[in-house]
Parts: C-alpha cells; structure tokens; sequence
C-alpha cells in the first residue's frame, strides 16, 4: 500500500478546501456578518493541516491501483467534512460539533438531511457555505482535483471509486479532456439556472444558493419551508432544473458532440423519465382531495416527485401528511435515485433497470430452457460482470440499509421515521418521512445515530466500496 | 405445452383434498356440530370436479418438462385453496368468500395471516380443518402425491418447483425413497410433539391442532391470545419444536444414517441458530424494563424470535407493543425465514448466508485483485450458477415485495401496517406490526387487497417463479 500518496493527496484535497472557503468568507465580508472570523479560522486549519499532508507525505513511488483509488476517495470525503465543519461549530451558529459534521457530510453527499431547527437564523455566510458544499460535492471533488494535477491512471483509478453507476470507463480515452467539458456543462447549466431565478424575482443571494441545491441535486434551503414560499414559476424552474441534473451529463456531452443519436439512445433517460411521468400522474389523482385544482395537485406531484427521484429533497409541500399512496410512492421512489453519470445519489434508475431485464430473462429462461437470450442495454448485449456486479451492489445496498436501520432503531421515533431516515441518508435525499418528514428535521436523533447516518450518506455517495475497502482488515495488512 | 397432464394432475390433487376433508368431517361428527354438512358438501364438489377433471383430461403423453412443473404447481395450489375455503364459506362461519379464500391461503402457504376477529367462536371442525391445512401445506402437497403415484422425473420437476431453497436436487439419486424417508420424519415429529403437549396437560384437539400449525410452521392458534395463556411449559416445548422444524430435513435424514458429521457440517445450520440467539439475547436485554424477571424476558423474547424467525407466528406477547428495537428486529427477521428444506417460508438463511459471502467475496477483490477466492457453503465452493440464482431471486425478491407494497398502500393504514403486512404474508410467517400485529388481524382490508395478500402468500410459499411462469404469456404461446 502507497501511504504516502494517499495522505499527500489528502493534504491536496484540504489545501483546496482553503481556497473553497474564500467564497464563504468574501459573503460573510459583504454582510458584515461575525462568522467571517469562524470561516478565516477554520480557513487556516485548512491550509495548516493540507499544507503539513502535502509536504511532510511526499510520495516516494507512484504506484497507485484501484486499492489506492478508494482508500483516498474515502479519506478525503471524511477530511472535507471533519474540516468543512469548523465554520458552524467555530461561529457556534451550530454548537455541537457532531450536529455540525452531520450537517456538512449532508451537505458534500449532496444529501441536504438538516439537524437546524430555525435555518433562518443563520447567517448569510455560513448559509451560502452549507449550500456550496452540496455544489462542490455534485461535481466530484477529487476528479476534479486530481484532473487538475495527477496522472491519467491516478485519475481513472479515482473516478471509479468516485464515480456513481453501475458501468464506468465509458469515457476512459480521454478521460481528462472528456471531464473538463463535463465540467463546463455544470458551470454552465448552474449559471443558466441562476439566471432563470433572477429572471423570477429572487434575490442573488437566494439565487445562487438554490442553483447549488439543484445542480448538486442536494436540497439544502434557507428558508424554514424550503421553496413553497417562492412563486410557482420558481418551482418550475426548479423542478425542470432538478429533472435536467438527474439525467447522465454523458448525454450532454454527446448532444454538444451532436451525437443526436447516441444521445438519445439511452435506455435509462427513457426509463427515468418514464418513472418521473407515471409517478407524478398518479400522485396528481391522488392528491385531488387534497389541493383545489387539478393543476396544483399537478406542480406540487411534479416538484415532489423531482425532487425525491433525483434525490434533491426540496419540498413545496408537506408531503408527510399526503394520502397512503403518495407517500408510498415517494417512499418507493426514495431508493432508486436518479441516472447514473449525474449527480444524483441512490441506486440508480440504470441499476435498477438492469436487475429488471436480469429478472425477465431468467423467466423467459425457465420457461424456454434452451432458447439463449442476452440481457440488454441502450441495443448492446451486458457482459456477464456486469450483471453480476449490478446484482451483489443490490444486495450490498440492501444489507447496508438493513444493518444502519437496525443500529438507529433504538432511537425513540416511529419505525417509519427511522426506515425512512435511514433510507433517506443513504441514498442523499434528505428528507424522510413522519419526524424526518419535510416539516421536521434530524435534531432529535442522539450524537451516535448522527454519527451513524452520517456514514450512511459518505457510504450512499460513495457506492459503498470506498468505505468497505477502507475498513477492510486485509487491506492494512502488510503486503 | 402438455396441457392434458396439467389438467389430469390438478384433478387428482383435488381428489386427494376430498381425501383430506375426511378429518375435519369425523372431527365435527365427533362434536356434533353443524359444519358436518358443509364440509360434506366441499368434498362433493372437490370430488366431482377432482373426477372429471381426471378423467376428462386423460394425458395422451407424458412429456413432463419444468415448465409443466410449474404450472402445475402454481395451478394446484390456487386450486387447492380454492376448493378448501368452501367448509368455511358454506357454513357461514366465514360469511365472505374472499375472507375464506385468504384464510385458506394462509393455511395451505403456513402463513397463519387471519381475516378472524373472533376465532374462539369457531366450530371444532372448521378450525381443526383451519390448522390441519399447515400441516398439508407444510409437507408440500404436490411432492407427496406424485410420490404416491407418478414417474421419478415428473417428482423431480415437481420437487425443483415446489421445493423451498436455493439449491436443489441434493438428493436427487433416490428422490421418491428419500422423500418417503423425510415425510416419515414428518409424521414422527408430529406425533412427539403432540404427545409432548398431551403430557404438559393440554387437550387432545388443543395439542392436534398446534401439533399441525408448529411442524407445518403456520401459526393458525385456536385462542384470541394464540399461546399466551398456556403454560410456561407448553410455551416452551412449542419454541424448541418451531426451531427444530425451520431446519433443513435432510439433516435429520442424515442423523438416521448416523452421517454425524455430515449432518452438522451445515453453514446454514449454525448461521440460522446463531440467528436466533443473538436476536434472543439482544431482545431479552431490550425487555428489560418491560417484563419483571429476566427470566420472563428471556422466554417471551425465545418464543417470539423462533415464531418470526421460522415464519410460525405464533406469539406469547403483543410484540407490536415492545421497544423499537424489539420491534426492529423483529421486522428485520420477518425477511430472513428459516433454513433451506425445512418447512418455513422466507428468504431462507442459505440464500442470505451466500449473498454475504458473496458480497464479502467481492469487498477483498477490490483489495486483491489478483488473488482467486471462491464463495464456499458447506467446505465446498458454490458454482457461479447458484451464485448469480441467490443474487437475482433476492432482486426478484424485493421487487414483488415493493409491487405488492405500493398496490396495498391505498388502503387507510399506517405505512407500517401496510408495509408489515406485505413482508408478514409474503413471507409467510403471519403477523406484522401495528393493525396487523399479534393483537390485530387482516379483516381490516378490502377485497382487492385480500386477494393481493393472498397472491403475495402463494408468492412466497412457491418462491415466485412458478407463479411467473404461470402468468408469463410467452408460456400460453403455441410452440
């Protein structure tokens, strides 16, 4: 195992955190605001600590696999957060150290799980930080970072440990050139949204903050009843805004290409927004007793749906005090996630498409035993691995969920509560149902069952992998 | 497709049902009661139309491949419940045709799910019938009649459809002996256990009927507490029989051949009893301020955890009432189900057993790439066959668990109710959480859902494909 490259990446990531929190500190400037003092401090820890990483841990080979690839990746997430925290804890805007790390790992995963009971009492600056992070988590910080320096196997190995999605390497020939453009589409599609909001009305302030929500497909607010105060053509946008983030920038980069075809070509677009179509219809109609007209019910079905299946988790509406079946649905819909390739957690509409057609052929396959049929996507047969890798990811997906519920079930609340935060954090929605619900928050849950859903987001963001090979015994064993 | 056989077997196994009623008819002859003249009646009819069917549909070949196996079977049991839910609808005892349709179901799948608000107002014969169909159901029916009179590879087909568990055909070289061995084992198991229950002084019909839902692990009681107000004893001997019976059979097959070791060298075996100790031990602690003596703890918490874990249901106490995390784990072994071969439903251990090596399998992959490691059962490396098999049924799995689900969810009940109810009946163990746990019954649902429920039980006893294949139209397409 190369140590050395690991902590000396680790103090890049943090030295880039220091310069991440320039933005924080310039807002808190702007406001005049005291916690310019917490954001500068928690600055200077940044710099120290990276600094000291980068320097004292400089790399004597570089040999870097996957092995590497996914100790970093999950070193460097927990890191971002620890020290992503300083500024609330430091401002004591959020007292509690833990209740800050909760609310920055939340933020990175591009979760937006919330442990603030009055989010409007916080400062500018500090309410701007929360919301970057889900921004700087949506893109991938580590790709980023390492595109910028590293190697081109440093940076692939890195991108399969932090990349979502069942098949990777898509792009692997010019993964550098490939990631710069997607990079630009995010700035642009983030610079296009906050246009569109000024154009409604919004203030900069709450423009950009919103942007990075959506974009990062995150959900954290500023507001105590998230966006259900704003005008319904600011839901609007919101809603086509998250809609548009969970769908594979592959796609754009393809449509850029002009590759019309090849764009559209892609069984999971179809299947997501065929998911985002059916769902909304029926929480349309079943919310009629609900709302006055037909085309309420329609917004507040649509912007519900968006969110939780691209795992953004704004809310114009309470939806915990919806009917059984819409909360069923929403429930349902919190596990899948949005395409593979954006930057929306869960399982991911492509994984969950894939475990369908792998169940149908093994139908057909009982029923015509000797008929050789393949199991197929976007017109090309899978290979087998994949097959195998999409179904134990399920079933890991499945354990992890099983386990981190049973471990929170202690907690005082309703098991729905608990199913559902459990649910939520792992698969970087952010609200639940019943406490957790969009009306309630996660401050009620103990130091440890914070702790604990916070490792549920790193693993939901993370895919899992990272964090198990970091805790796996044999991977610190001497070689 | 060889639609005569079907037919012809269908028939015969009604036939064999109009057998069956011979018992519950001498029963309620015995206690002079009413019902004698319905039970008579659905004996007729399962008679006639059993005749005709036979002979109407007299096989013209005897081609018998699995696709045949599983039609057959899926038809049978849907007939089976059909024509035994007559003695409770003709005698009024269960005014609705759904409800005793859904109380067959439960009876014949072992499920123990009830529509009965009021079962101490039941006749003898009817709930002797109730109970006696979990003994039925537990022996797999259809396995036992072929046994009695058809060809070894039409058992065979029969068995791979009908018979529970991952891996199949271990014993394949003498299917019809060994089967024979095993359903005296049975029969052996029964009468101890009834004797058992006679010597803890507990009536005949009381000991008869818990005697069929113990061994069958259905979980049908004949009182509105179930077992709460037997004796400590009684309770007792009903835990050690309801863990006994959720272990494969052919272990004790091997135990009569005095293979010692290779009756106790089954992973599942101790991973299942492992299983129970731990929830048993970690449940007793979480009762502490429930119940007075630890000793009291650690019995309710004993008994429960074996009546969930074997999908009995029988229960002792009002589970529904205990702390979350009581309740948690409850919940969470409703899925898991008893071992591979033994007569629970479920998931079954072996599958959940090779989906963590499976998984673990894959995590030191990811660390050692290059090192080759196979997933073992039992000292002996699993074919990736069986591998790919567990990990797409468990997929299949939770995917009719979430259909089923989120079509029930219309129904005015807490999302833990519906939810509960879903996994209970599906994996046939019976009772849930909240409206439907140990104090509650189904009788709260409409129609549709009952039948959803009932379809859910079939589901879960046959372990979905042969329901499937039944249902898949490219099965009904000429050849």
């Amino acid at each position: 195992m190369n140590y050395r490259i690991i902590f000396h990446m680790a103090g890049r990531v943090l030295l880039a955190e220091a310069g991440l929190l320039v933005l924080p500190l310039a807002v808190s400037f702007l406001y005049r605001e005291d916690c310019a003092w917490a954001v500068l401090a928690s600055m200077a820890v940044a710099a120290v600590l990276g600094g000291l990483l980068t320097l004292l841990a400089r790399p004597r080979s570089h040999k870097f696999f996957s092995r590497e690839g996914y100790i970093i990746v999950a070193l460097a997430w927990v890191l971002l957060s620890a020290v992503g925290a300083l500024p609330f804890w430091f401002s004591r805007e959020i007292p509690s150290y833990a209740d800050a790390f909760f609310e920055t790992v939340s933020g990175f995963t591009t979760t937006g799980a919330s442990i603030l009971t009055d989010v409007e009492a916080m400062s500018h600056g500090l309410l701007f930080w929360r919301s970057f992070t889900h921004w700087v988590g949506g893109m991938g910080v580590l790709v980023f970072i390492t595109m910028l320096s590293g190697s081109t196997d440093r940076s692939m190995n890195i991108l399969k440990a932090e990349m979502p999605g069942p098949v990777k390497g898509k792009l692997t020939p010019r993964t550098r050139d490939t990631a710069r453009v997607l990079y630009l589409l995010y700035f642009l599609i983030t610079a296009v949204l906050v246009g569109m909001l000024l154009l409604g009305g919004m203030p900069l302030f709450d423009s950009l903050v919103h942007a990075f929500g959506t974009v990062g497909t995150g959900g954290f607010g500023i507001r105590a009843d998230s966006i259900a105060s704003y005008s319904p053509y600011i839901q609007g946008v919101i809603t086509v805004f998250m809609i548009l983030c969970g769908i594979n920038f592959n796609l754009y980069y393809l449509l850029l290409l002009r590759q019309w075809r090849a764009a559209l070509r892609s069984d999971e677009l179809w299947t997501y927004l065929g998911l985002a179509v059916v769902a909304t219809g029926v929480i349309t109609l079943d919310l009629r007793g609900v709302y006055g007209g037909l085309g309420t019910c329609l917004r507040q079905a649509a912007f519900q749906v968006s969110s939780v299946l691209t795992t953004t988790g704004y809310a114009t509406a309470d939806f915990d005090l919806w009917p059984g079946l819409s909360r069923a649905i929403l429930f349902a819909l919190l596990f899948i996630g949005g395409c593979a390739g954006s930057t929306a957690g869960g399982l991911k509409v492509s994984r969950a498409m894939i475990l369908l057609r792998t169940i149908r052929r093994e139908v057909n396959r009982l029923v015509h035993p000797r008929r050789v049929t393949a199991v197929r996507c976007d017109g090309k047969a899978l290979s087998s691995e994949v097959q195998r890798g999409v179904s134990i990811y399920f079933a890991l997906y499945c354990l992890c969920i099983l386990i981190t519920f049973l471990c929170l079930s202690g907690e005082p609340f309703s098991l729905e509560t608990n199913l559902s935060a459990v649910v939520s954090c792992f698969n970087n929605v952010g609200p639940g149902l019943g406490a957790v619900g969009p009306a309630g928050s996660y401050a009620g849950y103990s130091v440890l069952s914070k702790l604990l859903l916070s490792a549920a987001m790193l693993m939901g963001r993370l895919e899992i992998y990272p964090m198990l090979v970091a805790l796996s015994p044999s991977v610190w064993r001497k070689d």
